[in-house]
């Protein structure tokens, strides 16, 4: 290893996410229940090594929903702090994409990954913010928030 | 280790980095010299474990050039992907934060850091994407269309 690559890996590093944001005709939101965890999420996940944050969720979203979109708008980049208990800490940047206004054809052709995703539904935003886990919550409103004013945001983010 | 702990574990990571545009009143950028890099750059670098993208660029900056300005400007979130050489391959999320104008006032203020940074320069926008390094230069010159364009971006940029 080279000394510039050995001190590159002498620093900290963090996972990196993305989430995706959909809509239907009426301003519905997309939202999705994983089978291995509690509450309601939106499709995405953790970014491969070498991926972009871009491809990455457009990855996600083809595994999570079946549907191929290939260009996503940015809304938002977060920074997330957890602290799932006193002893552990960790802490992850999160991208938020918009994936488009889905018609009828498009929502016909959704096909669920088998193992992980058991259900979607799309529901008012208000409700979908009341069934989402917390975290993903707070993307989705800060990429919202985003799409109103027609601005990406830099947010940060802290669960205990 | 809870196993949700070690499934995060499991999963890859990069780092993520920061750095700062600052101008004068005759809207020359601000950038300084690394002692032990070649090329010229701008304050900035690695974000530390737990500390946000904005934290660690109001550290950075008051480390290298001994300012303290403690609201930063979100300008573009980049993917970098590099490539050194055959065998290698590291990415990263780089952060690019506006400063401000500088006064002759802050800039009377300026305190180089005596290891890391041997001098400092305001020159053209044109004058300082020549001598910046080409990573830092796709930043800077992606920050100054953000600025323009009054709107934060997502970009991606690829190095070998």
């Amino acid at each position: 290893m080279l000394p510039y690559a050995e001190y590159l890996a002498s620093l900290p590093k963090r996972h990196v996410g993305c989430a995706a944001i959909f809509l239907n005709e009426k301003d519905e939101l997309l939202i999705v229940k994983q089978s291995y965890r509690e509450g309601w999420s939106v499709p995405g996940g953790v970014i491969d090594a070498l991926e972009s944050p871009h491809d990455g969720c457009v990855r996600e979203i083809k595994e999570e929903i079946g549907l191929e979109i290939p260009q996503l708008t940015f809304l938002i980049v977060q920074y997330e702090r957890n602290f799932p208990n006193k002893a552990e800490a960790y802490d992850s940047v999160e991208f938020t994409f918009f994936g488009g206004v889905l018609g009828a054809a498009q929502i016909a052709r959704i096909v669920l990954e088998e193992q992980e995703i058991e259900a979607y539904q799309f529901c008012s935003q208000d409700e979908a913010l009341k069934l989402l886990r917390p975290t993903i919550g707070s993307r989705v409103r800060a990429g919202l928030e985003a799409m109103r004013l027609g601005v990406p945001l830099y947010t940060e983010y802290e669960s205990h």
